[in-house]
C-alpha cells in the first residue's frame, strides 16, 4: 500500500475536495480487506508488547472528524488487538467548570501515555481550533483576557502552540500520529438517519449532531486550515477516507504499524549481570 | 527603586560577577526597609483581590536559586499578606517513578495555577536544566531515547521548550515573573553552619547539601545559561541580590506588585440587569 498518499505533507494546503471519502484503494471490499487488517492487529499486539518492555517512548494517536465519520469503530477496531495494561484511550468532551480555568491544553496534557504506553485521543486539544472556533460561546467560556480573546492573530497562535507543543513531545520520545477521519456529507446524512432507526445506535443520537451538520462548510474549512498548519515532520496529519468504515481501519492499522515498525523497537536486554542469572538458576533449580 | 536593574533582558549573556549579591540598593538595613515591604504586601493583598474576582489572569511566580539563598523565606514573607484561598505554593522535589515516565513538563504543568490566583513554583521545571545537566544521573532516569538522551542538542532544545511553554502561558493568559535568589559563596557558608548549629534550622540540613556546594561553579554556569537564553519578555527573569533575606523579600514584593498594578485590574461590572437588581433590593428590603 502506497502509505505516503495518506500524509499531509508539512507546508501543504489542504483542500479536502482533492481527497475522496470513498477511496478503498485496491481493495473491493472488506471480506477481501479482513485478513490484512488482522495480520496488522496481530502485529500491532507484537509490537506493542516491545514498546511496553522498554519504556523509552510512548505513542501517542489522535482522531478527529464529523459526528458519524467513524471515529469510535476505528479505534475499537484497531486497538483490540492490544494488551489494554498499555493502551489508555481518553475520550474529550466538553470542559469541566474547573478545566475551564486552566490554559486550554491542561485538561489534555494530564492525559498524556507514559513512556511504554499507547495513548489515544478520541478528540483532542484539535477541537480548540475546531468546535471553539466555529462556536464563539467556547471561547467566551474560556474567560481569556480580553486583549487575547479579541486578538485576530488567536488561530494563529494557537497553530503555533500545537506545533510546539507536539515538537516538544516528539522530543521526549511521545511519538504522535493524527488522523483525520474524512466523510462525505452524503455519507453522514446515512449514518445519523442510522442513529434514528437502528435500536442498537439510537443512545448515540444527539440534536446536536443536526446542528453541528448544518454547519459543515464552516467545519470543513477549519479542518482544512487545521491539516495545513498543523502537519509536521514529527507529527503528521493523515488523511484517512472514512465512508468505508474497513477502510478506515485498515489504513489506521497499517500505518500505525509501519511507524512502531520504523522505530525498530527491541527488548531491553535482560536484566542482572551473568554471575546473579548463574546464582538464580542455582537456587530455583535447588528448590526442585 | 530602579526595577529595570533587576530584570534580565531578553537575549542578554548574563555573567554573575557582574551581579552584587550582597547589594542592597539605597536601603541601609531591614529597619529602614520594613514600611516599603509591609506597605507593598498590603498593596499585594488588595490586587489580589481583583485578580481572584476577575479570573481572567493567573500569576505564576518562579523562584530558583542555591541551597540557602531563602527560597522558603522570601516566599513566606511576601506571601504572607495575601489570600490563601488564592495562592498555591507548589515546592518540587525529586520526581516518582511514576512522574519520570512521562515527559518532563508534565508534573510541572499539572499544578500550574487556575484564572484568578497566584501559583507559586519554589523550584520548576528549570531544574531540568540545571540538576539534570550536572547529574547525568538524574537524566538517565528519565528513561529519554538514547537518540534524545545523547543528544548535544538536548540543553538548546530543553531552552526552546520552556520558552515556548511560557510564550503559550502568556497568551493563555498567565502571567510568569521569574526569579533567580543570588546569593554569595561565603554567604552560603554561613547559613549551611546555621542549618548545623541553630536549634530551629537543624531539620534543614541535608549531606545533599554540601555535595551541591562542591559543584557551586558548575551550577553557576548553569544559572548563567539559563538566565540568558530563558529570560523573555513575556517571561523575565529577575536577579535578586539574596545575601540580605530583606531585600530580596523588598525587591520581590515590588516587582510583583508593579506587575499586577501594570496590568490594570478592575472588579467585574455588577452581575445581573438593572431590572433584576431591583427586583433583589425589593424582595430583600420587603423582608423587613
Amino acid at each position: 500500500m502506497n502509505r505516503q498518499r495518506f500524509v499531509v505533507a508539512p507546508g501543504r494546503k489542504v483542500k479536502l475536495k482533492d481527497y475522496d471519502p470513498a477511496d478503498t484503494g485496491s481493495w473491493r471490499d472488506e471480506r477481501e480487506a479482513a485478513a490484512k487488517i488482522a495480520s496488522d492487529c496481530e502485529a500491532l499486539a507484537a509490537l506493542q508488547d516491545k514498546l511496553l518492555a522498554r519504556e523509552t517512548h510512548a505513542l501517542l494517536l489522535i482522531f478527529q472528524a464529523m459526528d458519524g465519520a467513524g471515529k469510535d469503530g476505528t479505534i475499537k477496531h484497531v486497538m483490540s488487538s492490544v494488551d489494554p495494561q498499555g493502551c489508555e484511550v481518553a475520550m474529550f468532551s466538553k470542559p469541566s467548570e474547573s478545566e475551564l480555568k486552566h490554559d486550554y491544553l491542561w485538561r489534555f496534557s494530564r492525559r498524556l501515555p507514559e513512556r511504554g504506553k499507547i495513548g489515544i485521543f478520541n478528540r483532542s486539544y484539535y477541537e480548540e481550533v475546531l468546535a471553539s472556533r466555529i462556536h464563539p460561546e467556547r471561547l467566551a467560556e474560556q474567560n481569556l483576557p480580553v486583549a487575547i480573546r479579541r486578538s485576530k492573530n488567536i488561530w494563529r497562535q494557537r497553530f503555533a502552540h500545537i506545533n510546539n507543543f507536539e515538537q516538544y513531545l516528539a522530543e521526549n520520545g511521545i511519538v504522535v500520529m493524527k488522523f483525520f477521519l474524512h466523510l462525505s456529507k452524503e455519507k453522514q446524512r446515512e449514518r445519523l438517519l442510522e442513529r434514528l432507526d437502528v435500536p442498537e445506535k439510537k443512545w448515540k443520537f444527539s440534536p446536536n449532531d443536526i446542528e453541528e451538520r448544518g454547519r459543515w462548510n464552516e467545519y470543513q474549512r477549519a479542518f482544512e486550515e487545521m491539516l495545513s498548519r498543523t502537519s509536521t515532520k514529527y507529527a503528521p496529519w493523515h488523511i484517512v477516507p472514512a465512508d468505508q468504515r474497513w477502510f478506515s481501519a485498515l489504513v489506521v492499522a497499517d500505518l500505525v504499524v509501519a511507524k512502531l515498525r520504523s522505530m525498530r523497537l527491541s527488548y531491553p536486554s535482560t536484566s542482572g549481570d551473568e554471575r546473579e542469572r548463574a546464582e538464580a538458576r542455582k537456587a530455583l533449580e535447588g528448590e526442585a
